[in-house]
């Protein structure tokens, strides 16, 4: 392999590695947070890294946008108000907004630089930023989420960087009670919850965090994702009530079009492997 | 990232590459039919290679064998007699032989060298190689398909590499017929069917193939398997009965242990994403 044409992520933690054929380097800077990378690449369209980590790439990110999104808000009975934490590439964003019943979508970024070089570079992805219903705030999540009012959001989706740097706040039980306090009577927060395969102590601290804040029901959801390390990813819901059962139906029937999910898809990444089983049996009892 | 300490996999189809830290090469051989090389990793255990694709690891080869035999096993209403053509590493085999009712086991593999280096680099999925229910063949699967008499198996598991060089004939409408005349009445064969991600065009033409050699049903299976491109894979079941029903009460109250399979991930595995449905609604018609 002559690395000077591929762009590669090592995830030491697991001596395994992935990389993508580039054709160009389109962009590069440091901005007041982080340093933002975007590729063109032979097979996956635009690649967008920050910090060496692989974010986003135009072939593959529908399964992450369409799981971040279409479950958390078909498990809700009737989701009004979310908040997207993160999410500068507008992805999330564009896929919340497919659901009519939703009135107010505020998405919170700390670096708006993510989101002008998404509208740059991920065009597809920002073709809903000017919806009525949308309102994009550059500013810290963990601070708006702390100083927000009871009762006052439906659905938190937290689509964040790995938990190091900027992002690791959001993986805290501070974090998760100051959610826990803004969100309405059913309220739900869904994070983004690394590998199964190779960040399980993570996703079981995570979950830990997330009962130690109260709430009632947690569901981890899994699906494939190509560009992140082993190719297969976690979102985990926490809520004030059951999580396991959905609007069926309304998934079933439902008005827009997607690339990977549907209400089979969503049943079926419930369901939990046997090793995860045994993983959380052992650290939440 | 220094080529020298990992062996890397490139999917020029789409692009991508997927590496993995070695410390070691154990053993390497030009077999009688292929390149064989075996190598310990940091993370992953050992690591099979032939002709320079990635076969298995010690650490994730447990998502494709328990894939590749429970779901066939426990959809068949009484499998006794099973077949594996290909699948020298004996992986499959210890699984399929978890289940107490199958009285004979056959495993057709070319090229006994991938046998022979199993038992002795992967021995934890050889250990039920001398179980007497077991008999292990090195000859032409393809031939032994074609000269078995009708209706003398109950489940064919193919579990070959890739669709180039020698596994070729196994993904042909011929094959598939000779398939079909010596299975039983209830009989089922189940093959890899590589990325829904990188070879929709693959798994198209061999449901095709298959539906060509008049099974009247196909399911396929969709599971994550990080060593293989895309990180993402799947194996499609043909059967002469309906498929989507299956043992879930005896896969509920299965008397054995896996890593990741359980009746839940059965039914998750067989929901098809919505790329899927629209790519086999088009060619299937």
């Amino acid at each position: 392999m002559d690395n000077a044409n591929w762009f590669t992520e090592v995830a030491p933690e697991a001596g395994s590695a992935f990389s993508l054929k580039v054709s160009k380097k389109l962009h590069e800077e440091q901005s007041q947070f982080q340093k933002i990378e975007i590729y063109q690449t032979e097979g996956f369209g635009n690649l967008m890294v920050i910090d060496g980590f692989i974010m986003l790439s135009s072939r593959d990110n529908f399964f992450y946008h369409e799981m971040m999104s279409h479950p958390v808000l078909f498990t809700h009975p009737d989701p009004k108000t979310v908040w997207i934490i993160g999410g500068g590439d507008c992805g999330t964003l564009r896929e919340v907004l497919k659901h009519q019943q939703v009135q107010k979508v505020v998405q919170i970024d700390i670096d708006e630089r993510v989101t002008r070089l998404a509208e740059q570079y991920f065009p597809e992805l920002c073709e809903s930023n000017n919806d009525p219903r949308a309102e994009l705030k550059f500013i810290d999540g963990i601070q708006w989420v702390k100083q927000a009012r009871p009762n006052s959001v439906d659905i938190i989706i937290v689509d964040s960087t790995d938990p190091i740097g900027p992002a690791e706040g959001l993986f805290s039980k501070d974090f998760y009670q100051d959610c826990f306090n803004c969100l309405t009577e059913q309220g739900i927060v869904i994070q983004q919850s690394e590998s199964p395969l190779f960040h399980m102590h993570i996703l079981s601290d995570m979950r830990s965090a997330m009962k130690g804040a109260r709430f009632s029901d947690l569901q981890t959801l899994f699906f494939p994702q190509c560009v992140y390390p082993s190719g297969w990813w976690s979102a985990t819901m926490a809520g004030k009530n059951d999580l396991s059962k959905f609007r069926q139906k309304d998934a079933g029937n439902k008005k827009f079009s997607t690339n990977y999910y549907n209400s089979e898809i969503h049943l079926a990444a419930l369901a939990q492997p046997e090793f995860f089983k045994q993983a959380i049996k052992v650290s939440e009892v």
